[in-house]
């Protein structure tokens, strides 16, 4: 039987798990492709390491010269994560005609752009289905099967550490730091979080799904990012008492020629389907104009999960292989000379309901002043909850009808400068309008 | 800018809405393929009604032959549905070194092995992706990227009429008549329905996943099949009460060398994503060994998902034409020689949880006759709601722990012979314990 040669950078988490996968299922990747995939060079700094697999001599190697140069290796996956030196070893895999296979989401959406045009000059496949939600086959349906689409909106629950610890706060009321220490002890987020509450993993993520949505050449600095550490507990509650959970949403929509491109904490009705994606679950949900809405559902990270994106990738490519060909699909599934660069529309334009939260001195004239501010910056009040106090002050809510963002940032700074307002008022976007 | 050459035969509503997405998004498909798609033929025996589509003279005829024997046509579309002549013209299509593309599941499930096994001899694609779930891509997401994963579980609300009817069940406590008769008048249900509530359709739809997920032969007669037909209100109702709702899955299981496949309304716990999947909409949940739960959620069927999946199927092969191949993926994604037949382990022998539902006479020793013959037959009971009585007879509802099928029948015939009894007692089975 056919054998294809495969090398690997990286021989952390998922790049064991990729071992593991090609030597559990080999059989019937086999059955599948009519060849064996060999795994013949990993390279990583760390050789002693006891990962739990075994490996025949000679294959784990502390030179990446020994995967990048090896002639026989058709296929290499880059697993190290980080900018570098994953770009220069990627480049140089393409360069030397190797497919390349990844699930290093900040290096493609910062330096997508010269990694798939070399690809491109190289004639050789990019695949990065590992890159965003872990196994759910996402990227491969758009550059697939829902190809034919214009897409319209994208909405996407992306980072399993940041919906978790929204879960928790829904599931029981906890306030956000407990949470969160508590996701630190049980592995659930990283000794330093940064990364992922203040959704730059998710923005990083969105840059890819919206470059291959709309075919646009979209950099994560593009995209309006906030991250969840603003989420209170008495927040999640009011968006309970309202029928609504709060999710961190990747959020882009086509609008004309432009793009909104988004990642802040979303109010979703809790009876959409995306609300009970709960826990470190990822959920991707893509409207095009023929297909409808598609929600794509599944573990969004984690070890197995993860190669399974990976192997998939590889299956595809030896597919290409085994046919003769080179490149088959453009890294985008868009021609390069096709890909266009979008604007992306400044987050004051955006139009959305609004959940805002005031803390009010309790004193007549409070609730005319707030809903005054409102209205004479365009705002218009769809419901209104104001419960007893608590301290001094009240807590006064307010869902909003439709209204831009900039007319409500306004407001807010308007607002927050009475005399009677007692903390920095807190506002929510609502995601409740979906085709 | 190339040109590739499509013929379709039947031009009912899935077929305009090919036409009307080739012509749409002509701009959006040449982009990403470096070719344009050309309808060149069109064949059907209406060549008169205005379908609101404009075609060039010429294209659309009355005779098949024209598709079949044009030797520019590249790739042919099936949509007349059903096995002959269907099958006849698809056959010639492969034998003519055609790629077909096709939403014919019925066909598929019944003459699956044939039309695989010929595009496998002329070295062409069969797709299929419009046969399952309309627009949503799950077939191309099991042989595409899922496709390292040894598959465990399949579990489908696979037919839009059914879970519209259940829906509407389940909102409004109305009964299944008076439910259907609405869907009929609203077009969500034909004027035969038998094959929908049945769930013949459904059957169809689950030969196909199993024989993608699993490499096997299987045809729907193989597969154990029950409708919607004999839910009631009540059932709806005491689901609610245990915290379920009814579906009509489509459910396989592989169980070492053998396969469950079945088709019967089943209660859902209603916090899993699935249950929420309400009115016509689809979903496809599979488990695979690496990747862990996936489902997949859209739109089953109509114009436009349906065609969605067609034309995705077009770019796909298109993609081949472009790069000089043939076939690049099997039908089933396995490699003929190793598409294997696996046993269908029969219905008695499934183990599962039971919703019970016995109407008996309110007399002393009721409960302890049912509770004596579930005990003697194996079976132990979880929970129990005696209500109030309605007329003579009183609703007994039991929900067992898991049990054998075949065990569950013993006990239910044994119990049905009691005097007490009043009418045939129901079970529903009760599916929420996935991985």
């Amino acid at each position: 039987m056919k054998e294809i040669n495969v090398g690997l950078i990286g021989f952390g988490t998922v790049g064991t798990g990729v071992v593991r996968l090609l030597t559990e299922n080999a059989g019937l990747i086999a059955d599948k492709l009519g060849a064996r995939l060999v795994m013949k060079r990993i390279a990583d700094l760390d050789t002693t390491t006891d990962r739990g697999v075994v490996l025949p001599p000679g294959v784990l190697t502390n030179n990446v010269n020994d995967v990048l140069d090896d002639p026989e290796i058709s296929i290499v996956i880059e697993l190290i994560g980080g900018y570098e030196p994953a770009r220069t070893f990627v480049l140089r895999a393409l360069a030397a005609g190797k497919h390349l296979v990844t699930a290093n989401k900040a290096l493609l959406a910062l330096h997508g752009d010269e990694i798939y045009a070399k690809a491109a000059e190289a004639g050789v496949e990019v695949l990065y289905e590992a890159a965003v939600g872990g196994g759910i086959p996402v990227l491969s349906a758009i550059k697939g099967n829902m190809a034919a689409n214009r897409f319209t909106t994208i909405l996407g629950i992306l980072n399993g550490t940041c919906n978790y610890i929204l879960t928790k706060m829904t599931k029981e009321g906890s306030d956000f730091g407990e949470v969160l220490t508590m996701a630190q002890e049980l592995g659930y987020a990283e000794a330093d979080p940064t990364f992922d509450i203040e959704g730059t993993d998710t923005a990083h993520k969105l840059a890819l799904l919206l470059s291959l949505c709309f075919g646009t050449r979209v950099t994560f600095s593009d995209i309006y990012t906030e991250g969840i550490t603003s989420i209170s507990a008495i927040d999640v509650n009011f968006a309970r008492q309202f029928g609504y959970k709060i999710k961190l949403l990747a959020i882009g929509k086509r609008d004309g020629d432009r793009l909104e491109a988004r990642v802040h904490p979303t109010m979703i009705p809790i009876h959409y389907p995306m609300a009970d994606v709960d826990g470190v679950f990822n959920a991707i949900r893509l409207t095009g104009d023929f297909v409808g809405p598609v929600m794509l559902y599944g573990r969004g990270a984690g070890m197995e999960p993860t190669a399974s994106a990976v192997v998939g990738d590889l299956m595809d490519i030896s597919r290409n292989i085994l046919a003769g060909i080179g490149q088959r699909v453009s890294a985008r599934g868009f021609r390069e000379e096709a890909v266009a660069g979008l604007a992306i529309k400044p987050i004051g334009e955006i139009v959305s309901r609004y959940y805002l939260r005031f803390s009010a001195l309790d004193q007549p004239g409070v609730l005319a002043a707030i809903a005054g501010s409102l209205g004479t910056n365009g705002i218009s009040i769809e419901s209104m909850i104001q419960t007893g106090r608590s301290g001094d002050s009240v807590p006064i809510v307010i869902i909003t009808h439709e209204a831009a963002e900039r007319d409500v940032r306004a407001a807010l700074a308007e607002i927050d400068g009475f005399p009677m307002i007692r903390e920095k008022s807190c506002f929510i976007r609502i995601e409740d309008n979906l085709e």
